[in-house]
This record gives C-alpha cells, sequence and structure tokens, in this order.
C-alpha cells in the first residue's frame, strides 16, 4: 500500500493576532509547517504550534516566508539569491531553537506564499532556497510544489524532495497553481477536493483545470484549515484517502 | 598564568544601515557576539560577521535583544517571560542556522542594550534567558554581567557562567554599568579603561565611580570597536592586559 | 440633559491579521480611536475603518500607540520623550492622510495600550503626547484618562481635553485601571458594566474595587467590543446611559 | 532665464542606524525629499531633516517607499493598488504631521527607490501614487522620472507634476535608469555628471548609453550626497549649472 502524507501550514499567528484553527487541524494532518517569524509566527506562537504537533504526534517543519508580516508573506519580493539563502537558514535555525525548547525535531521545510510560488519558476531562487537548507541540515526533507524547479533544485544539491499537491488549490497548464488573485484559484467543493486528490494517487498526476494531465509523483498533499475549504473539507478529503493509501509522517 | 578572554559586539548593521568597525576589532578580540536580527543583523549581515569572526579565528556567540530595530535594543521592553525565554532560544537557533551554513559553531550567548541592563537586576528576566540558552544548548557559555542577577540565574540552570565587565563603561555601587542616559556612562580616556581593566585582574573587584570596592572574577573582558573608545583604545587596552595574563577564546 | 460621548477603538487589524468587531461596535458608539499603524492598523485597515465610522455618523481619532506588533502596543516601552512627541505627530499626520483620502477628519486623540498606562502616572510621557497632540493641530481633543497625569498635561499645553472612563475596567485606589496582568482587571458582568458607567454620571467619581470614591468628571466613556463584554454588554450599557444622558460625537 | 530646481533625498537614517550625508548636500540643493519611515526614517529622523531642511531654505517633500527596512525600499514588491494608494497618502501624512511639528510644509512627493523603478514602468503602480497623493493635498507636486508613467498619471489625475532626471545614474534606450544590479547604473565621474546635466537643458534631452536622444523637459535634477559622486561632484554639478540657468525651489 502507498503511503502519503498530509500536511498543513501552522502557527501562523502573531501576538495578539490569530490566525488559523491549529487545534482542529492537527487531529488530521500528519505533518506542520510552521511559520518561523518573517510573515507570520512569534517565539511563543512557534513554541505552542511545536507543542501542540508534537502532542499530536505530527512531525514538524519551517515553513519560511519573506519579511512581510503585513503581506503575510503573500506579496512577490525581489531579493538577492544571498540574501535569499541566509533568510532560509536563519529561519530554520530559529524554529530549531523553538524545537529544541519543546523537545521537538525539525524534519522538513516547506517555502510559504509568495516565495513558494516565485521559487515555483525560477530556478535561481529555488537554488538559494535548496542550498540554504542543506547549510543548516542535508537530512532535512524539502517539501516542493510537483512540477516546480524547486524539485529539481533540492535534488542537484542532494536533499531528499518531498513533492507535493494541494487538496483546495486548483492548477494552471503549467504545472503552477492558479494565483490568488483569481477567482477560481482555490477549491470550495467537497466533492471535487476529494477528486482531486484521488486522482493524484489513481492518475500519477497534476489535471489542470482545463484538464491537461501532468505526470507527477505526489508524496504530500497539503491542505489548509483555515481556508475556503475549512476542517471538514481537510477531514473528508483524510478519509477519502485512506480508502486507498496509507497516510504517514514525513520521515528522514 | 590567567587566561582571560576579550570580547566586542558584532554584525549590528542591517541591510545598507552599516553600523561599526568588525573587520578591524576582529584583529583584536578573542570572542565576538552577534546580533540576531531583533535589534540588528539581518541574516547577511550576520553570516558575514561568523565568516570574519571564523577567518579571525574568534569564537561566535549569539547577541539576542528586543524587537526593536528603531531603538537598537536599548529601550526597556516589558515582556512576559514566558515570551523572552522564546525569543533566546529563537534567536540562538537562528545564529545557529547562520553559523551552521559558514561552518561554525555558537558557543556563547550574551545578552544585549536594555534586555541585558534589565536581567542585571531582575531575576525574572535573568531566568527566563537563562532557560532560553539552556533549551536550546546546554553546552553554551552565558556571558553574563558580573554581580548581576544573571550569573546566579545561569548557574541555577546549570550553565557555565562567563562573568563579564566592562573596559569602557563606569560602574556605580550596586555593581551595575552607569546607564547611558548619564554623561559619565562611557570611559573615553585610554588610560582610564587600562586602568580599569587591569583592576579587574589585579583587585578581583569591579571598582565604582565612588570607589566602591565590590570583589568580582571576570573571565571576559567587552570592549566596542564604535564607542567613544574606538579601536585605537581598544587596541591598547589588549596590549597592557597581555603583561599580566593571557588572552583567550571562549572555551565550552 | 448632560451630553456623554462613547467611544471604542477600532482599525486594529493588519494586513491579513483580523482584530474586532468593527461593524456591529459602529453602530453604538459615537466616537471611534483608529490605530496608526504602530501596534496595530496598516493604512488600508485605517481606510477601512474611517469610511465605517463616517458611514455611521461616528467621529473619528487617532489612536498612537507604542512601536510594536508583536505586543500589540501592550508591553511598556522606556523611550525618549522627544521620540515619543514626533512618534505622536508621525501617527497623527498618517491618519491625518488617510481621513483626507476618505473625506473625513480626525477630532481627537487617545493614546493606546501601554503608552496610554504609562502616560496616566508619568508627567513627561503625558506632556510629550500632548505636545506631539498641539503641533499637529491645536484644535484636536486629547481623549485622557480622568485622574491621570495626561489631564493636566492636555490643559497645560492649551488642548480640549476630553475626560475619559472605561466601561468594562476596574480601577484602583489611585485612579488607575487595574493592570491587564490581574485577573480582576475586565468587568465581564453586564451588570457590573452598567452600574459602573452609571455610577461616573451619578456620582461625578470614579469608585475603584475597593470602594473609594474619586471625583472626576467624565466626557467620554470607552467600550470593547472585542473584549470580555462584547457588543451585547456595550449596547446595554448604551442603553442603560440613554435613559439619564445625551450620547454625542466628540466635538471640536 | 530658465530655472531649474536641485533635489536629493534625505532623512535616510533610522533610529541608531545612519546614512548620508544630510548636513553638507542641504547647502547645495534646494528640494528635500525625505523618507518617511517605511524604507528608512524614524520620527524623530524625519523631525531632524525638516528641520535642517527649513534653516537652509529647502523646501521639502515625501519620499514614501516599501515597507521595508532591510531592503532600504530598494527590492520591489508586487502589492494591491489600492494597499499602495493608501500606503503613500499615509507616509504624505505622516510627514505632513512631523512637518507641523516643526513648522514646514510638504510641497512634492517623490517614491523612493524600487516603488519609484516599478511605478515608471506600471501605469497601475504609477496611478495609484498620483491617487494617493491627490488624496492628501491637490496641490502637492508630484517629482516623476522624466519619460515615465508616473508623469502621465499625474497630469491625469490634474497634479502639477515635475519632471526629474539624475545627476549620477545612466538611462538606458528606454528612458528608464540602469538597474542598480548593473555597474555602469552609476556615474561616478564628475565631468560625465556635468556633461550629462548640462545636456539635459542643453539638448532638451535624456541621452542614453547607447546615444539615444530621447526628447525631455526637466524641471528638476535629483544628486546623491552619499553615492558614487558624492557632495564634491554635487557641488561641482551646481556650479556648472549656474553658468546657464537658475536654481531654485519647487513652488506649489
Amino acid at each position: 500500500m502507498t503511503t502519503i502524507n498530509l500536511n498543513a501550514d501552522m502557527g501562523e499567528s502573531y501576538g495578539r493576532f490569530t490566525v488559523g484553527n491549529d487545534e482542529a487541524i492537527l487531529k488530521i494532518i500528519k505533518s506542520a509547517s510552521i511559520a518561523c517569524g518573517f510573515h507570520a509566527g512569534d517565539p511563543t506562537v512557534m513554541a505552542n504550534a511545536v507543542r501542540l504537533a508534537k502532542e499530536n504526534g505530527v512531525s514538524i517543519g519551517a515553513h519560511p516566508g519573506f519579511n512581510d508580516l503585513w503581506g503575510f508573506g503573500r506579496r512577490q519580493i525581489q531579493m538577492n539569491t544571498k540574501d535569499l539563502e541566509y533568510m532560509i537558514s536563519y529561519q530554520i535555525g530559529a524554529l530549531n531553537g523553538i524545537a529544541a525548547a519543546v523537545g521537538a525535531k525539525v524534519t522538513h521545510v516547506k517555502p510559504h506564499g509568495a516565495l513558494n510560488n516565485m521559487a515555483h519558476v525560477d530556478p535561481e531562487y529555488a537554488s538559494a532556497i535548496a542550498r540554504g537548507i542543506k547549510a543548516v541540515d542535508r537530512d532535512i526533507i524539502f517539501v516542493a510544489n510537483t512540477l516546480s524547479e524547486m524539485v529539481s533544485a533540492g535534488r542537484k544539491e542532494g536533499l531528499r524532495v518531498a513533492e507535493e499537491a494541494y487538496v483546495d488549490r486548483t492548477y494552471d497548464d503549467s504545472g503552477a497553481m492558479t494565483s490568488r488573485k483569481y477567482p477560481d484559484a482555490m477549491i470550495h467543493d467537497t466533492e471535487q477536493a476529494i477528486k482531486q486528490v484521488l486522482s493524484f494517487i489513481s492518475e500519477g498526476a497534476i489535471i489542470s483545470k482545463t484538464g491537461k494531465k501532468m505526470p507527477a509523483r505526489i508524496h504530500t498533499v497539503c491542505c489548509h484549515g483555515d481556508e475556503a475549504t475549512g476542517v471538514g473539507v481537510v477531514s473528508a478529503v483524510r478519509q477519502a484517502l485512506e480508502q486507498t493509501v496509507a497516510i504517514g509522517r514525513l520521515r528522514q
């Protein structure tokens, strides 16, 4: 039986600014990507997210983003790739520090928001992220959008790459997620979400909005408890998935 | 022969905002405390500081401060001690991430500015810092103002504590540094600086502005290349020190 | 018939970080104090708050706070009073800019959070705030905690001062609000809130937790739609108030 | 005799982070564009810059940039144009607040760094900036790169536009400044700088690196006291200019 991972972003509050639905979503997923203070996630929010993940047997990863609280890391920023590389190492290290305080271990890294979108298509950004990961710990798993520049950049650096696809995002014919600025970026419907996720397994492919089938080997599926779909949809997706595959943690 | 350490703060630039005189001061000191992004020091500035320190055979430490770029970490902030504890672990971890990228190792932690001043007298702040250090790595040396609450808090947590005194700061009768808001906070004169540093060794004490002698065992002496004294004074202090003691790195 | 003002804080979201219950509370209050970007409130959040206030016939004021998103302006920061004075002028000016864009006018200023608490007892902070207001527009009303240093500082600078008391905060015997770090800081009970507000009018005084009666002339009453009390309590308070007094806007 | 304006950016320090050469450059220029706290310039730095400008008879303008201290506003950020519009109004308003405190008046606006570069070619950014200016004060002069989308956007909104060219930046054949990432972006040589500035007047055009002549009517010339050219070059440029034209302030 194939094993697939279910992941979600977490710890995206900041001080008194509360975002997300961490406690509910942790009951469903197996790996949590935790914001590292640049687009969200202060040190205490991070510690609470790590602790909750640990209590729920969920593995943790760093979710580094641009230093942009106002934009929640969803605004594209053109930065020097050397700055980017160190920014990645910084954020992973910061989460390592917090994880040590809680007695947990960072096992994966997944870029957030606009950084993720940019590195999907930009080989220099993708490579800077891969180098930033490798510099801190070459055993960390790089969770990378399938069909993206990050997959090849990660492998080139000798990292283990987990290819990722989304429960609740539609894809265009290039294999990229539809930008959030378009109304059809998100999948709101439970049946459509389930259908999409099952097709990752049954077709071994991403299927775009126009029906284009792009072969892909998905290791991990990302869901959002605070988006259009919500906890109910994520829960239904998990149940549907369990009919076909085993659900597991990301393992180093 | 007694060994004493000479340390300085470093990596306190931020993006295009340049502070300090890192290259010159690294030729003189043996341990560098590197800002970690909260009061100064972006990831690239940190990486450059770590690299320079390594090239000069200087050991490195984290120099965590309040998240206050405007105030350069020199404004007192009243914060929750749990937030403080995680803020310390976060910043140490961040520097660990950067140090790994450069191939160096963080061997000490020294709080910056107003955080250092507050923890000097506040046992709760002192203890939160000690716990934040211990959580990340219990072998890290806590560089703590001599005669401060940090010394006892560090020892209570089982950390190795290096007691520190300053080349270019005067002391009041409580054993604390004179606040920077007073005109006599800084020592500007080379002879006075040398005299103060030598008295740490010969007297085994801190001597206040009024002449009060407070027994203290100094392991490390802090100097500033960008303050009143400047690189010339620091260099003269080192030469004077070398007549009596060996100058060494902080060692775990 | 006496006229009294009902005010609330508003526009305390930041980007995707959502705080408060602005639309509901605007139906009840007469004046809104709008965060100005330092502790909360990005330019778009500010513009939306001003627009909503205008649509509801609610007058607007600036709600300047410390530059501390993490602490939501609720952490005390020791700052230079010249920096504080300019920080106040900056934030009022910023809201003026946004208000102009929406076609509204800033008629009052009320300090936020820890800045408000510090200026309650510190004449230098109180005076810096008053000077910062006066510098921008001497017709702006200074909404100041009754029995605080701000009342006298505002009058000394020739500003019109509106003395303020709280629906949902208890008072200690000094006339200051109980700090939020104590469990009895907030009034959770509707009857108690109503009783407290009516006593401001009937007694012409603030009555502390211990029953101490401190004569005070209250012009404006502050409520929170997002705190313990909630919109329901604020609504009940308004209804109770309307039995005795007229509810009006702050007027220059 | 034609009148031309000489302007420079100013107030780009931040707390203890010092940038630029404000006092020297103010002796040479006639209008100063003052950073407004987002890419540089805290409230006190702004107040000091306004005061210095006033003392030197130099008119002042707002120099709004992206909220990016790390990148000094020189990193392109993709933002929502509504956010951008309010961000401009916010920063102008903030400087108005500070200027009122000092007794000065904001008479122009000039976008900073990457925002300026993006709005040069992007009509939506250009228009958002023009609307943000107009919303605060329709008498403010929009200092816009000649040959840019900002010129037309400003005129379309009914603003007075001052077309600007640079002393020390080279131009490409599109009429845009060469990006700072290329080595020939800056003019380092005094003679070349003087030649370029005089050609703006004599040719009524911008001449690109390849010699392409693009007709343009320059009202104001920007110089940098802290860049390659330095105060000496700016001073020489002014002397050369004075042979042909009158040097004046931007006037509303």
